[in-house]
């Protein structure tokens, strides 16, 4: 097997993804640090921009490939190391597992990145409490959509007993939601997936809070 | 083949993302539309929202699956009417590709939906000036590495010389681009590809402007 690098960022949602996905596949990788704040944003760089035009992580580098966006990331994972397989085989089960996904992906992360919080708080003043309105506002839409597709297809893990790549978006949506303050006390379901899954080494691992570049303030063991 | 319905909305640049590799597919649908200004927005009726609990189009159904979010909807197109393919063989060019796509779907759209320009406006008194301001900003930053990705992987088309899942998604996103004023000439790259694939029928088709809920006054023929 090629080396396989992540640049990431500790408590970048994108990159706690890719890394949870990697441990499910158990996939030995090298740990690349990006720090999105240091130096005015080390992804600005232009070594960092030569690997990743948009300046985002987590970027992948594998076998020649240089890589970015989680989605893409995970999708490619899955088709060189298919055992264990993250997505179902029924074509049926792969699409609602991407729809839940995306409705993470392409919805709530969006609008909860570091980037736009930054705009508001230079454009509009935004303090810490109105990011956390802006985040809530969105966050509850979104989660009531997210629990109801639960309600229909969880079963241990979010889909079904098998941890699936719905579990590796999961897990880093509700690590966001906490951290920003979001009353997740409705949403019985994601809780309670979200426990699960905490219990495996490969989410366990794959922790913001348990990388080499989580300031030792944060560190857990 | 089973009836292959898709509600949608005329204007929807994810909706003309699935018009269009529907048509390049061949598949016969039904068009369902869904007004998102009408009635308070249809997309929030009891009946749309038990099809799709986001609110959101398009909503595609399908041998009984019905699912939302373009990328799930493309990726579930592909699996099941593989004939002619969207997506190239070769892993790695597929990660390449998701990862053109994803940089349009979960960084350039989620910023300039309908949903987030309405709050700026309700919460922030944005006019269509402001709106397009926010809009450019982000749009240029993303434009410049979908520019640079163009260049490393064009043909004829975005990747190469044959029309892939890519171009589903620049030429709704260059619609969007002009609908808000944003400066595009500075992307040759991507005009040019958008200008080849407009004049493929399965484009054409697909467009805005010819839908059967175009409004007349926006009509084209």
């Amino acid at each position: 097997m090629s080396q396989v690098t992540l640049y990431n960022y500790f408590r970048s949602s994108t990159s706690y993804r890719v890394r949870i996905a990697l441990n499910l596949k158990n996939i030995e990788y090298k740990y690349s640090p990006v720090h999105l704040l240091n130096n005015g944003g080390e992804q600005f760089s232009p070594t960092y921009k030569a690997l990743n035009p948009m300046s985002e992580v987590p970027t992948l580098e594998h076998d020649g490939l240089i890589i970015g966006q989680s989605v893409a990331i995970i999708e490619y994972l899955e088709e060189q190391f298919p055992n264990p397989n993250l997505f179902p085989r029924d074509s049926q089960k792969r699409a609602k597992i991407r729809q839940f996904c995306e409705n993470i992906n392409s919805f709530l992360h969006p609008l909860s990145n570091l980037k736009v919080l930054k705009y508001l708080e230079d454009n509009h003043g935004y303090d810490q409490r109105q990011k956390e309105v802006w985040i809530n506002h969105w966050y509850q839409k979104g989660l009531n959509a997210l629990e109801a597709w639960l309600q229909k297809n969880m079963g241990k893990y979010s889909f079904a007993d098998q941890v699936t790549v719905a579990d590796c978006f999961l897990v880093p949506m509700v690590f966001t939601s906490e951290r920003f303050n979001v009353d997740l006390s409705p949403f019985k379901n994601i809780m309670s997936v979200n426990s699960r899954c905490l219990e495996l080494d490969a989410f366990k691992n794959a922790h913001p809070f348990r990388q080499v570049d989580t300031p030792a303030e944060l560190r857990i063991s």
